[in-house]
Order: C-alpha cells, then structure tokens, then sequence
C-alpha cells in the first residue's frame, strides 16, 4: 500500500532530476468550455513524458548490487526513453527491448542516453522472451512501466506539484492506459487534496480501464488500434486495484474528438503534444456542461511525436 | 527619442493586458551549443506573438476622439491578428485590410477578435490603397506595425521582461523583419543591461536589415523569398536609426539553417514556433564559437503557423 510519506519521499527523491514543469491556461479554452483549467505540462519534462518522474524513482531505489548489474524494460515509447534516461543519470547501463519496427527517432533518442538497445519482433511475446533473456545474461532487473509501486509513486510527484501550485481543484483529468500516471495522482489527490475528484481519460477504442472500472473486474485490452498510441497497453492489476479505490470516475471520447483536441492544443496553446494527451480535453469538451464553471487540473502527459 | 521612462510607462501599460511570458531552457541545445540559452517564450503571448504588446502599447495612448472611430492596418501576419485583439481590449473598432489570398486560419483569427477584414489584391500598393481608402471612410487611425514609436515601446518591454528576470546576459538574440522587435530589444539593453550585446538575426535571403547596418545607409528588401514570413518585410527608417546606434551585431543564416533549427526547438523543446523565430537559434549555430559558454537570451518571435 502506497501511503503519504512513500509519495513525500518520491518526491525528495525525484525534484533534483526532474523538472517542476510549468503550468498554462490558455483563454480561448476556457472560454469554449466556461470553466477555468490548468494544463500541467509533462510534455517539457526530461524525456519529453512523465514517465521520467516513475524511472527515476524506480532506479534510485535499487541496491549497489542492482545497480551493478544494470537496469532492462521493454518498450517501444516513452518509458524506454525515460529509463535509459535515469540509468545514465544514476551511472547504471540499460539495455532497452523494442520491436524491429519502432520509429527511427525512438531509438535514436534511446541510444543518445547510452542505452543498449537489443532489437527483437513486435510481438508482445518476442518482446517479453527477449527480454527474459536479456536479464539472464547480464542479471540486470526490470523496471516494470506502470505495474510496480516504486513506478506509481515517482508518477504520483506530477500530481503532488499540481496540488502545491493549485488550491480548490475540483477536477484532475489525466489520460489512462497502463495506470501508472492515473493511480499515482488518485493517491496524490487522496493525500494532498482530498476534495478533489481525480478522473482517468481513456479513448472509447481502447476502453479496458472504463470496461474495468466499471464492472469492478479487471477486463484485458482487445487490440486497441486508437492513435493515442501510449494508451493502448492494457491496465495493470496493481494500478486498478488503486483506481479502483480511489478513482471518481472514468470517461471516454472518440478518436476524432481525441484528433480536434490536440489539434486545439497545438494551434491554441502553441506547444506540441502526443495524441494521448490529448485524450482527457477530448473528454471534457465532449462532456461539457458536467464541468461548467469548475476548477480543473488536466495532466498533458508527454510530447513524443514523430514529426518527420 | 524613446528614453527609458517610456519604456516603463509601456510596460506599465500593457502589463495588465499580456503575458509576462515564460523563459525556457532545454538542456540539450546547451549541449550542442556549449553554452547556456533561455528562450523568451512569446509564441505563448496573446494573439501567438509579440506583436501584441506594440498593439496595445499603441492603442491604449489613442485620444478618446481617435477611440471613437477606431483603428486600422494592412497585414497578413501577426500584426493584423494583434491589432485586432488589443482594439477588442480597448473596446474600439478594427478595420484590417488582408489580401485575398491570405491564409484562412489567420482570417479567422482577425474575425474571431471582433475586427471588420476587408479584402485587397495581394500587392502592397493594392493594400496601401484600400487601407487609405478605409481610413478616410471611417475616419479611423493607422497602427503601424513597426515604423512607430509607441509600437517599439510596446515590443521593447519583452526584453525589459527577460532583463529583469536575468541577470549577467553576454548576449541577447532577436529576429529582424521591420525592426521593431529589434529596437525596442536594443533600447531595452541600453537602459536596462547595458553589458549586454544586443544581436539581429536574418535570413540570407531577406538580408536588408544586414545591408543597412554594415553600410550605414538603410538599404531596401529586394523581394525576399525566405520561409521565415514573418521577416519579408523592409526595415524601418525609425527602426534603422536605433538599430545604427544601439544594436552590436547582425548574423545571417540559410533557408536549410532556419529549417534545421525550427526541427530541432519543435521536437526537442515541444513548442510550436514559427519559421522567423527559428532564425536566432540558426545563428547561433551556425556562429557557435563565438558564442561559446556565454549566457544567452533569445526572444521566440511567435507561434502561428498554419497547421493545416
């Protein structure tokens, strides 16, 4: 179980690595939804996502041992880059599994942090032998991206900056797909600001954590095809058994609706956002008259896009 | 003559109305400069640019009689859009004459600002013509979007911004069009950091503001084709006569530089910027030793590119 001093901790423990991402409003946004939010950025934070924050906290805690041996995940976004990042940053080698198929520009950013990257097929099995393997040769550990407390609490310290720059937040959206980001800030929000109702966004085409939540069951993802393509992993068990408890509600939007979004957020508010952080504007857009006149703090959660 | 109190009346003046914007920093492009930037962030001001905070410096100093019967300007960039908005602050009419092949999303950006577009063909006679045409209809008062003192006050409390946030700047970096970003920039350093150099930045292929400067004698545009469409545009002859005496140096850089630097702020630092803003860092590139472990500022002009 999670409490407030292991989040106060992470947090300790993740400030001098991470940034304390800026916070923007933008009028024209408000002014469509005619409620006042607050667009925490994780798209400025070291590796261009969140997942940062979760890697960092994770390789921090490892033993001298641990740390000898090195660290290994496999991925094909951002917690990939976000944890070759903290190895390099804590002097620990990585060795990064991804799919023959990733995007060129992934992997670069992989190998600029020093990371090995062992190469296998894009299936979900070739990805988890390879990565067996690649943990019995070198007897490194794996960080797990979402499903593994020490993870949970390094996200929970996004949502704990929002809470110490917003006061009276009646919402905090963020999007959902693994459950990392959404638990870690169900578990901000329940310690440092408990009248705030946290909400998962999650896109209709890859809707297990709705599916989930809803029914109480953890209900696997079928082969969601949405372009927010950091939401197509399934939810954790460990992440739902938070939200769960702690998660107000969970909505949905279109594929088109997630598209407008972001295409709002980039000609509006004139920064670059992944297709999944777009998702929880979406939501609100689409769900209008349930937030007027609120308060609301929505975590945009990475800009790692492909710009060719 | 702007003097130093006018300066701080401005910024006085437009403070309540615009963002004091964020300065942001990206650690690699430090590295790849061996020195250490801070980009002035104006793509987030109201209206996408700096060219707001000339608007409104101008139009909040118009008498009650000038009030009554409005403003007005030729544009089909960013000037046309600021106009529009600091007229809608100020609760006065704006009539902005664009040629009829301007692109859409900026038509709809001045429409949306309340302002009356009317259309013109696309040569610059054909907008001076409409544009006495509708001043002597309506009476109304021509906002110039660079030749003009107040406008330079306006667009010089960016700097004053970035001067006081920092302190002990070698260098502070603009783009040059018109001039106006750039005199108000160097008359900001001479009044408020003295030790900084204050640096103009150019496309090869719009290099009238370089001419002038070297050859001491204002040297006009010759139809410049650059991508950079913000920077089209002939100095200023009031410009021209702070820049002579108040600006160090002017840099000049290739159409593939400004591409290669806008590639690498949108996806390194997840900000939208237009082709002209990219044009400082292009500079500094491309002149990297000269600027090797200084202290840098540069001003991003604006954010509005059409997305489409």
């Amino acid at each position: 179980m999670i409490d407030q001093i292991l989040i106060e901790q992470a947090h300790q423990r993740v400030a001098p690595h991470i940034h304390n991402t800026p916070i923007l409003t933008n009028s024209h946004i408000n002014n469509l939804l005619g409620a006042e939010v607050f667009f925490k950025c994780e798209n400025f934070q070291k590796t261009g996502s969140f997942k940062a924050r979760g890697a960092i906290n994770s390789v921090l805690q490892l033993s001298d041992e641990q740390k000898k041996k090195g660290v290994a995940t496999h991925s094909s976004g951002n917690h990939g880059q976000a944890l070759a990042w903290a190895a390099k940053m804590a002097g620990v080698a990585a060795y990064i599994v991804m799919p023959e198929n990733a995007p060129k520009v992934k992997v670069a950013a992989v190998k600029e942090y020093g990371a090995e990257v062992i190469f296998c097929k894009s299936t979900l099995e070739a990805r988890e032998t390879t990565l067996e393997k690649v943990m019995t040769e070198k007897g490194c550990t794996f960080i797990p991206p979402y499903n593994f407390d020490n993870t949970i609490c390094g996200q929970a310290t996004c949502a704990t900056e929002v809470f110490e720059d917003l006061q009276n937040l009646d919402f905090l959206l963020t999007p959902v797909g693994g459950g990392g980001l959404l638990s870690g800030s169900a578990l901000s929000g329940k310690y440092f600001s408990p009248t705030t109702k946290v909400i998962g966004c999650e896109p209709e085409l890859a809707n297990d954590a709705y599916a989930s939540f809803h029914s109480g069951e953890l209900q696997p993802a079928k082969e969601p095809i949405t372009i927010a393509d950091g939401l197509r992993t399934s939810l954790g068990d460990i992440n739902f058994g938070y939200i769960r408890k702690h998660v107000d509600d969970i909505l949905l939007c279109s594929e088109e609706e997630i598209m407008n979004a972001q295409k709002l957020i980039w000609q509006r508010m004139k920064i670059i956002i992944e297709p999944s952080s777009a998702v929880p504007l979406a939501c609100l857009l689409k769900h209008k008259t349930h937030f007027a006149k609120a308060k609301i703090a929505v975590i945009i959660s990475g800009g790692n896009v492909d710009l060719g």
